[in-house]
């Protein structure tokens, strides 16, 4: 069981990142992760190839919250609003209290005319660490979008 | 683990209510329900500045009968079926054995010819009464589409 | 707890399976079958009228590896990618340590210039053989298609 609720625990996670964004709370996103963190935005061709190329790359907490806040005095988030559908974790043990987890990802777009498009699909490469307190962080979320074709406006997060 | 059972409990209650509507099994709706329970369908924009208005408005479990047996003899519902999609539920714990829920959703519609498109997405955002042998039912589903372009038609629960 | 715990199972191997075909591991697809599996794909229509037309029917390990092998030889395969988004299982208790499961599937399919539509949406309808020590296979899994238009070129498994 002691599996099982890790799967719980990870797919709660995913649900929590999903709404923060899609809700436009984009001050929360950072807390997901932990101080260290990578974060980084790439194409399935470019991770299956192991090419350093990435459309957003944040290492640490601090470009994180950089982040965020060009968005929000960009004002770019606004315009348009996000729907993150994300599945089942499949997760690995690793040493010191650390999970490798894989998820598949669906994000639609909808934008201020009503129109809503598919923005991109992929999977979410994680490294996740687990507290002494259950709670989980990302150390490492590497968002492998399935399409090389990624709008050339991504700002946001995935 | 309480938790966690609560949140595989709700992700169960929303796979029989997706299953129900793309089944056609109208029938099957109002069951979700508590007797006096709220269902409402309304916009992001319509929720987040507090708006009354809705596409669709039923209190009571009579409503939603109503609405079921109009559709039924309308025929409406059988030249398409739709397909929800439906993510995690975040559950938070309220009095007198409610829960408050939200969880992201994505229907598509398939029409009689075979087209396919992404009909509604947005997030349900719910009051869950748990009886005492563990069976939740709705008494509040606010379905907050997070487009303003909703098809006239509709009709259908979503 | 047991039959939650049977659903979280039943979850892990869609995810399973899922992740097999979208990261083109087609190798390992057969795996998830029993010796003597049932594999069909066939449309909504044909299922509720009881209909015995499939577009793709393979009985037995056997034919699945079959398929997979002419699938690789053809590259079919590689020009474009899938992405599995696969809902809660519901799942009923069946005699033989067998469950009937029924699970809802969106498919999209990247093309390799970039574009990204909806491929397939429907529900699995399964016979879900669990061995002794928990493990879970598909005794039989019978893919229904919302849509009665489906691309000509179906070949991957879905």
């Amino acid at each position: 069981m002691q599996e099982l609720e890790s799967s719980l625990l990870a797919a709660r996670l995913n649900a929590r990142y999903g709404r923060s964004l899609d809700a436009g709370f984009l001050d929360e996103w950072p807390q997901y992760f932990t101080e260290d963190a990578l974060y980084r935005v790439t194409t399935r061709d470019n991770f299956l190839g192991g090419l350093p190329g990435s459309l957003i790359y944040a290492r640490g907490k601090a470009m994180l919250l950089d982040r965020v806040q060009a968005l929000q005095r960009a004002n770019i988030y606004e315009v348009q609003s996000y729907r993150h559908v994300i599945g089942t974790p499949l997760l690995e043990n690793m040493v010191d209290q650390t999970l490798k987890g894989e998820t598949p990802f669906l994000v639609l777009r909808i934008m201020r005319t009503g129109e809503t498009s598919i923005f991109a699909s992929g999977s979410y490469v994680d490294r996740i660490a687990v507290r002494s307190d259950g709670q989980m962080l990302l150390s490492e979320r590497q968002v492998i979008c399935d399409s090389s074709r990624i709008d050339t406006l991504l700002a946001i997060p995935l």
